[in-house]
């Protein structure tokens, strides 16, 4: 938390903003309205939030414009999360660091380190790397031979970068993170599953993070290939030869199979799984846990396992959990019809 | 294994409880029925393993008071798994330790590690960094600026703990595991995803195991919180801002997405998935592979995806089976109506 | 990619095979369809690759001799996936490695490593392990107190191989993969969960391939086991005491409970879930993200959660995107037999 502290009126000022209310009031950090104390600024993201905003202690809100009567002045805005983006960089700048090379790290003679990058103690950066200025490759990383690291990415500690994969600008990679091991190919020769070797790379183009633990595999002869502006979570599969299109979010755990296509601006749930050969258009939106079979096309919203059009799957949910009672029915029409028979065949018999 | 062994009088006298059949019988380790030979004891949960316990080459056994007519010596206990235990830490103590910081370590010159406590070689400890008595950091872990772990915790080699996070007492981290990767939060700018600095941190309370390559984020004002007693298995997934109640079991694979409020004693069973802002109440049991859209009240068991009441969702597992014939009888039933209303509307033609 | 490349005639040769076209043409890398130009050879798979094939600007193919009418020369064979691979191999050569122990390293001074051997730098190898011939320790690895590691195998950067897990020969490991974490077990003791020592130890027999961030726990009592010609893939967790058996496939992301038995030859898809204590027998194939809870006998076929035999599986999902139009007939069904009861009853009544 900022140790001094800003005034309301610092704050507007910074943010290009109004004060509704005490511009004199100091606050010195940002905290969840529940959390918050008189020395807090708080964060409303909209009407929805009110009523926890009346019950919070907090000194201030940074809210936006149509929520109103708030129990504290209040910084306004029209976009409150970009607006609560740039108030918590005020209160907490990025992580700074001291350039250079650490006496404990492992860098091969011939890689290229920028001056203005950092390679921290027990980090192993190989033969021909290239890392770009302002890089941060945190202890215990590893860089194999002739990968790149574009200028102002962030190599977390534990991520493994193999042998050749390339990172764009201000990429964020995640402890355990794997990219570049081995996309996973066999041929049944009879006797054995015979190893099909995996020349390809990893390309990861700028502005993309990537979550802890994930993995992404190298390609078979080209590369898989994550393409500016992707978010993958934690611990999500990527497998060889995949591309993702750009701005792509992909949640926690999802998988996906081999040579899929991905396009630009998807949504993937948590969970998600996707058949390996598989396209999915531009802006569609999948569920979690959903289960991708088939290609989908752009901008479609699916879910369930096989995943079906968002509508259609909810409708049969509804409808799975009426089955008793759709059995039932079925059995009583049944027995009905049976009466009915009977007594059709009584009154022709009788005829 | 115990190189020297026990007499069944001594493990008896240990575990103070008594033995069925001789005394003086030496075993030298612990063994599963099919693999015990006369050398070993082996464990009877329960009466279900009693014909394997007939089968068995065991040299003794460990049984409930219940079980009869075993083939060698028993040592009789009215929990056997709560006895299994101290059993086996009789045959294998815990690990010990040299306690000091190794001179391949990287320790920084602020960091305060207790006298007894050990941090190997290659293992990382950043400024700022307080490690309790009897901790255990194995090789090329890392423990990340301001973090702070506590007494007779360990962690495993490659654990990362990132800046701030804080580890209580007596917890078990396993190898990969990553506490306070940045949460998952982004905002659409128009043009490309903002991200929001994740300023939160982790919280493990005491007496919490948390598994291999298992991923907890840090929140992103508030903490991350998993409470006294939580056993995580691999591979699971906390985001940002979660609470997890004490004694909560995770098994594998499970992703709890952000905010959620995961009650005590809840049982989460392998591969779930959980939405975001959920909360599930105290108790509550949920089966494997379920996933988790809506609040679930304490105390429930819940199966599915999505998941519904137990009874309920295994009834709709038969009645789905069942599909095929039920979409036969109805088209039967279609059938002899049609007939009976033809004959009907003959009849009434013909009235 | 080759440098100086070779002629087609050359190739031929080296895979004792034949070319359709001049013998002379050189290329000097294998490429995708897509991705080729005339410097490459690029690869037909099947027939179904034909009008890629014709697209392609590669400079020469490699196909089955019933893809015809080619636009370049074409190296034939018979299996072209077998023959892939010894491209590949001819174009890159499989990565070689100085023989020795890296000053950077750490070796206790009673571990036997091969003179064949490498251990990289900031790698740690504990007391008591055994290395064999040829094996790589790659940057970063650990392997733990009194770990063997058979000949030809391979631990990629920031593999755990924990203390006394057995590695087989001709073994790749890859990074951020954990072998031999504590399984997960537990038993309440009325206040707490108690933790089950795990004692036992995870054997990896040869020619096994295990995934980035894939996670193998040790036994409780006896061990894990993966028998010859395993192939897993990433992120997949195997839990304690259970059984894989050989050349059985498991696709990414798939979890496989305590105990279980998986036969010989089985191949699991990505993301499946199998429960504790279950077999499946030799040769059965899983579907992706499907749920196992019961035994499934051997050379089956089963998908779905829960899983079924293929094609009842295969059917319910028709049945159940056609859940809207079954509820909507049986609603119609109910009207028209309600009116004809009517009427039954109308006449019933006026005779």
């Amino acid at each position: 938390m900022g140790s001094a502290g800003f005034t309301l009126g610092q704050l507007a000022a910074a943010l290009k903003t109004t004060v509704d209310g005490d511009v004199t009031r100091v606050v010195t950090g940002v905290a969840a309205l529940e959390a918050a104390g008189p020395e807090h600024i708080a964060f409303v993201a909209d009407g929805r939030y009110r009523l926890a905003a009346l019950a919070s202690r907090a000194g201030a809100f940074l809210a936006a414009d149509d929520v109103q009567d708030l129990p504290a002045p209040v910084i306004r805005c029209r976009e409150p999360r970009l607006m609560l983006i740039e108030l918590l960089n005020l209160f907490h700048p990025p992580a700074s660091f001291v350039p250079g090379v650490s006496a404990a790290a492992r860098v091969a003679s011939d890689a290229r380190v920028h001056p203005t990058a950092a390679v921290d103690a027990l980090a192993m950066v190989e033969a021909g790397v290239v890392i770009g200025a302002r890089v941060h490759v945190h202890p215990l990383a590893y860089v194999g031979p002739g990968a790149e690291i574009g200028e102002d990415s962030v190599l977390h500690p534990h991520v493994v970068v193999r042998d050749g994969v390339r990172v764009g600008r201000r990429v964020i990679v995640h402890s355990g993170a794997v990219l570049g091991a081995d996309g996973f190919g066999y041929t049944w020769d009879g006797s054995a599953h015979r190893k099909i070797p995996q020349m390809g790379t990893v390309i990861i183009e700028d502005d993309v993070e990537i979550g802890a633990n994930t993995t992404i595999d190298r390609g078979t002869l080209g590369p898989t290939v994550v393409r500016r502006g992707v978010k993958i979570d934690n611990l999500v599969m990527v497998a060889h030869n995949v591309e993702i299109g750009e701005d792509t979010v992909i949640a926690a755990q999802t998988g996906i199979s081999g040579s899929c296509r991905i396009g630009r601006g998807v949504v993937l749930g948590g969970q998600v799984g996707v058949s390996d050969h598989v396209t999915i258009g531009d802006g569609t939106q999948v569920g979690g846990q959903s289960a991708i079979f088939e290609d989908v096309g752009p901008g479609e919203r699916v879910w369930g396992s096989p995943a079906r059009p968002i509508i259609q799957a909810k409708r049969i949910a509804v409808l799975e959990t009426r089955l008793p009672e759709l059995a039932r029915r079925l059995h009583a029409l049944e027995v009905k019809l049976r009466r009915l028979e009977d007594d059709a065949r009584r009154k022709g018999g009788g005829a």
